[in-house]
């Protein structure tokens, strides 16, 4: 069997079968989804780390990003890479396993076990493909709070996330003010730009330009439009980076010559790189995954469901802190004062904090000092607040 | 016949017979390009406003960028639209063509006459496709100085032109610069960045992951890799435009509906518009063509050929006016500024205007008040200098 044949099975072991808990929603729990159906049964896979206190007082949910999963702080199962946020999360990080108890679930629409369109629709016995019914970041946010009340959490010490785990983050403090005590949204925004629904809608025509997704229905096939989500990945990881870090990183450097080929190979260090990120996605990712995700950032907009965003924060008990990039030229500076403006609007606790970095988006999953040092800050004080700084 | 199969006639007639004049190469004037190679027979179609005077002082040469054409000013033979800057070319406008003589050759690699990859091969008589030697953008510019040469065209009052134009008219002053009054480089920069590449490299690969490409031979088989080509486009597109201009244009306005209709449609009003520059694209332009224009501007690098920037422009006595736009996140004005830097280093003539505007790279296209107002100044000043302004 070749490796990509192997790491495939792995990859649909984790979507039928997940190494991950699995909690089970039956057909008397259905999810009211945006979309105006009930989706049932359905399932949501996600991970813990550390030991929920007697008072259940201190867990913390961590909400992941557009091709992200629960895998936050353990070996992948399909990749055996680090898991996404390790630099984060564990004992004595930032998030801290021995003072929190962490919880990240595989978001509705994914392919690491939760309900997608990779998942079997009962109806038929086959995959959903595009029957599934699309999924809002609203919809996410609803399954995870069926899976927290499963857990039988009443509040959650805090909630985190960045990108599309971000806008989560503040789809739970709209939505259930009342059950996050602290809320960490990290380089994300309350809307998706025009410009981030049209790189995503451009992701999306290429995964369904490839033949081979056959109408979303390419399992039944038995192949996969692994060339069209390639392209897909590489668009979006540019928006990942910024001008700068590309060119202190790559710059106009050759891949392993001297002197240019003059022909379309990988001349340059950039080129090769970037075909490597999509060769690779394509081995964890299942390609109408994509489609459901990329959907639900580009349905997301907060000020639009509560009329402003202001009254969608209005009276909030919660505490914030806020954190954007100034090199992310994907969800800037400006979309995250947009939210401050308006949690300064109606009297929420806040704090803002725009970290000096050039290495763009992505930094919220780098070693960035100053990110750790406000989250940590953040999260101490918050934890002095919730009466958890002797639970160590 | 369907309008699309009409459309494409008059796109094959334009690359095989085109309505522009053409300057036919033969084997005794070979074109020595960067590959290495010898390029013969080639040709070059262009065309032309206004008329030469008797000094032969007056000759304007126009650079069109990366899916430009020579149809600067007159309707488009196979789209049938206005040329690509009649808003800045014609009589009474800033290239007064009562005044200058006006000239623009489709770039060498193009599709509407030049030889590129969908022009015959003579040793096979069938297309180029791959077989063509990858292009340069000094390559494009020796077969424009042949073609100035044919013309008995010492000297060019002005070589003008934005984005990849602006690159040829940065090259024409480097290689040339005694047969360069004056150099109109706008929203250019003197080497492509790694994002730059990166994007360039995205489009070729979602052309080349198309099944009809056929490792670019699809002429042979009938077909074309049109949605691969649309897809490039698309991707490319977005980085024409600025985050504040698509903010401002579309947001996150709906398309024909008044409510999202939770499907993978275009729902937006900005993918629809995406999706419609793709198809409307793909009428025009061969999918090899942009390959080889693209990496035209990849390899772009003058300080690298030259030692340094101040060494390329060293000594020149060509007046230069440098243009960059604010919200030009693809070409910025710290590239510009680059240029203006070495010019000034070595003593040139220059002068540097960095537009206001919210319309990014395409705002050298468009009706940009404050450009028009450089460039008529600009222009008008050298033409005193040289002489031309009894000549209207």
């Amino acid at each position: 069997m070749s490796s990509f044949a192997a790491a495939d099975d792995l990859r649909l072991r984790e979507v039928h079968a997940p190494q991950s808990e699995v909690a089970h929603f039956g057909p008397d729990q259905p999810l009211r989804m945006d979309a105006g159906v009930d989706l049932a049964p359905f399932t949501i896979a996600y991970q813990t780390y550390g030991t929920l206190n007697a008072a259940k007082s201190n867990a913390v949910l961590i909400c992941h990003a557009l091709t992200g999963d629960q895998h936050v702080a353990n070996v992948h199962p399909v990749t055996g890479k680090p898991g996404w946020w390790e630099i984060m999360v564990g004992p004595g990080r930032p998030i801290d396993t021995d003072r929190y108890f962490v919880i990240c679930s595989n978001v509705l629409g994914g392919c690491m076990g939760t309900t997608g369109p990779a998942s079997i629709n009962p109806a038929t016995g086959r995959p959903w493909g595009l029957d599934l019914p699309v999924v809002t970041i609203r919809d996410m946010v609803r399954a995870q709070a069926m899976l927290i009340d499963r857990l039988g959490i009443d509040q959650l010490f805090c909630v985190a996330g960045g990108s599309m785990g971000g806008m989560q983050v503040l789809q739970w403090a709209a939505s259930y003010p009342e059950r996050v005590f602290s809320a960490l949204p990290i380089a994300a925004a309350a809307r998706h730009s025009s410009q981030n629904i049209a790189f995503h809608e451009v992701g999306r025509q290429a995964v369904m330009a490839d033949p081979e997704w056959r109408a979303g229905r390419y399992f039944d096939h038995g192949v996969r439009p692994l060339k069209g989500l390639a392209v897909a990945r590489m668009a979006a990881h540019i928006t990942y980076l910024s001008d700068e870090a590309l060119q202190r990183k790559f710059g106009r450097k050759l891949q392993n010559r001297a002197a240019p080929t003059f022909s379309f190979d990988a001349d340059f260090q950039i080129e090769s790189y970037l075909r490597h990120q999509g060769s690779s996605f394509v081995e964890r990712f299942d390609a109408n995954s994509y489609l459901y995700v990329t959907r639900a950032m580009d349905y997301f907009d907060i000020a639009e469901d509560y009329g402003s965003l202001a009254k969608a924060f209005k009276g909030t008990k919660t505490r914030f802190c806020v954190v954007s990039f100034t090199s992310d030229w994907l969800f800037p500076t400006s979309e995250s004062r947009a939210v401050v403006h308006a949690l300064n609007a109606g009297g929420a606790p806040v704090s803002f904090v725009e970290v000096e970095t050039d290495k763009g988006h992505d930094a919220f999953l780098l070693d960035e000092p100053d990110l750790f040092a406000a989250m940590r800050g953040f999260l101490d004080s918050a934890a002095r607040a919730r009466g958890l700084m002797g639970a160590r």
